[in-house]
């Protein structure tokens, strides 16, 4: 069994995908930079190391989450995400 | 730049070092199974989803950490890990 690892944005944005209790998930990291992100599934993303300014599409608010903080987003929609220090997270998909 | 990802124990172990706002770190997953680390740094593991039942060398007692739980682990040290869900963790390396 080995875990598949994902790179993205030529390589400024790395995951790997597990299993977790609940839903399959990927933790990932994500270099200083900008990032649009699509999704196909409902997403649930978790803070774990530094931070991710994130605004979803059809909104024009720009909101910060720090370590710890969850933020949720629609299937088959995107965001944009400013990202200021090496930031790590967890990310959870609900089909 | 891309960020490195490393695998241990034939894959069922795997990690992307990133630098976090303090400390280098490490955002990982684990497959279900028994593990012995050692470590070269001081060592602050998170348990970022899952569960992580963990005996440090030299104590006899094994201690369940749960997702947003950290243990410490000394420099040029060791500990054992029982792993029973496929976990992600968060390890901050202190020199």
């Amino acid at each position: 069994m080995s875990f598949e690892a994902n790179e993205y944005f030529d390589g400024n944005v790395k995951s790997i995908a597990f299993q977790s209790e609940t839903l399959p998930a990927t933790v990932g990291v994500m270099e200083v930079g900008e990032y649009t992100f699509g999704t196909s599934a409902y997403e649930y993303m978790t803070v774990v190391s530094g931070s991710l300014t994130v605004r979803l599409v059809d909104t024009t608010e720009w909101k910060t989450y720090k370590a710890g903080e969850t933020f949720e987003v629609e299937a088959n929609s995107s965001f944009d995400v400013k990202v200021v220090v090496q930031t790590a997270y967890l990310c959870l998909y609900k089909s």
